[in-house]
């Protein structure tokens, strides 16, 4: 007994791929996940559809991704079939049978993004490719006051790439909190329903700009109400941002 | 108001180094130090010793090591100079100015060593540098209880490199401690007032084959009344040791 429509939770680290999806230069996390399925199934590459894009550099804990095998597959085979063929910083966790027309990206409802930044004067050389170190001491507490501002269903223009393509600059952002951790990290984790194209590290370099003083915590409904990208702060680097979670519902979002 | 006698410390990512010690071929930590306090100081290497050595591939979160420089020098200077002039995967935690005739290697009283061990299915692409992979199940209850066989004063000749070129093969392993974390990994700890060359790495593959059922727990007495190193296990990988902690006394052990 096996299957041939799956859904798997898939991990990597970020740092040498140009995001999720397949670009004409440069490793994508799609075309290795293509590559190795159709390695595994002795043909071509099997088309992958993820819960949503990655930039690049970003990581994943667990990203959840749909494909079909040409062939019945039983699950251990396919989990360990597929990382023998996957690099070693691409691996899949698990995998089961995904019911019939499973789409990760429409039924997906919810994602948990963490930003991690290492704030303190040293650097942490077992840290440095996956947080952005910045050694002004930030105040996190401004930084939480901040981000609840973001928090609710908004149009999020000024939040998004100028090269953003999605229909609709509204999203509902679940929840955000920013703390400080034992070991030298502020973390920021957002919560929403869906992110559009740089939102998490658009909202999380607007937030340290409030964490270093230069922008107060309740000038940020002013930058949603601007609805223009230059109200915003920088871009924080990819490398710092990890995909941690994703709630999938029983079918397409309505 | 500055110093030129040195005590710092130091971590390390281990993976593309073959170790602590200078070596005619391949990167030393050592050698990194040397020419990165050298290049501050604006002249030649200058030379620099540790608590111990460590061997290729191993990682270091608090190694202490002591130098001179030829001028007085700030404390922050001096961290912020050699970090600038360190490769990425090296790092001067802190420093501060060093008793006369200090000397880490002599002056260090205790270590603490930590051996880290996947131990799940899949593997993880952020740890895969820093653990060893075991896929089957250990059994970290039998390996504790056999690891209390080895903690006290012993003759630890089974347990070294035939090439190690310690005076004596007696050492006190203070405390030796082995769990399941909550995220797939079995960790070894040991505490002792010093080690033998490969003998942290050669104990846990002792510990290892008792985890498996290769042997039972309780015929690690045996091992060490044998003194010869064919009757232990196998030299676990180097990349999944990091030396965690040194402490120092105030002046030389007697």
């Amino acid at each position: 007994m096996g299957a041939t429509n799956w859904q798997a939770t898939v991990a990597w680290r970020g740092n040498a791929y140009v995001g999720w999806q397949r670009q004409p230069n440069g490793n994508s996390i799609q075309s290795e996940f293509e590559r190795a399925i159709g390695a595994l199934c002795g043909g071509d590459p099997v088309p992958v559809v993820a819960s949503g894009r990655t930039d690049s550099s970003v990581h994943a804990l667990a990203q959840i991704i749909g494909f079909k095998t040409p062939l019945p597959r039983e699950v251990r085979a396919l989990v360990e079939g597929l990382n023998h063929h996957l690099p070693d910083d691409i691996s899949v966790i698990e995998a089961k049978p995904a019911p019939e027309g499973f789409c990760p990206r429409r039924w997906a409802r919810r994602k948990l993004y963490r930003y991690r930044i290492l704030n303190r004067m040293g650097r942490c050389p077992f840290r440095r490719q996956y947080t952005w170190h910045i050694r002004e001491r930030l105040d996190e507490e401004a930084m939480h006051l901040a981000a609840q501002y973001l928090v609710g269903e908004h149009d999020f223009t000024s939040f998004r790439a100028a090269r953003c393509m999605a229909a609709s600059p509204v999203r509902k952002l679940i929840s955000a909190e920013v703390r400080r951790t034992e070991d030298g990290e502020v973390q920021l984790e957002f919560v929403g329903n869906g992110f559009l194209r740089h939102q998490v590290r658009v909202m999380t370099g607007t937030l340290v700009d409030v964490g270093r003083g230069y922008r107060p915590a309740d000038s940020i409904p002013q930058v949603l109400h601007s609805r223009h990208r230059d109200a915003a702060g920088a871009t924080s680097p990819g490398h710092g941002l990890t995909l941690v979670h994703v709630e999938m519902g029983d079918g397409p979002r309505v």
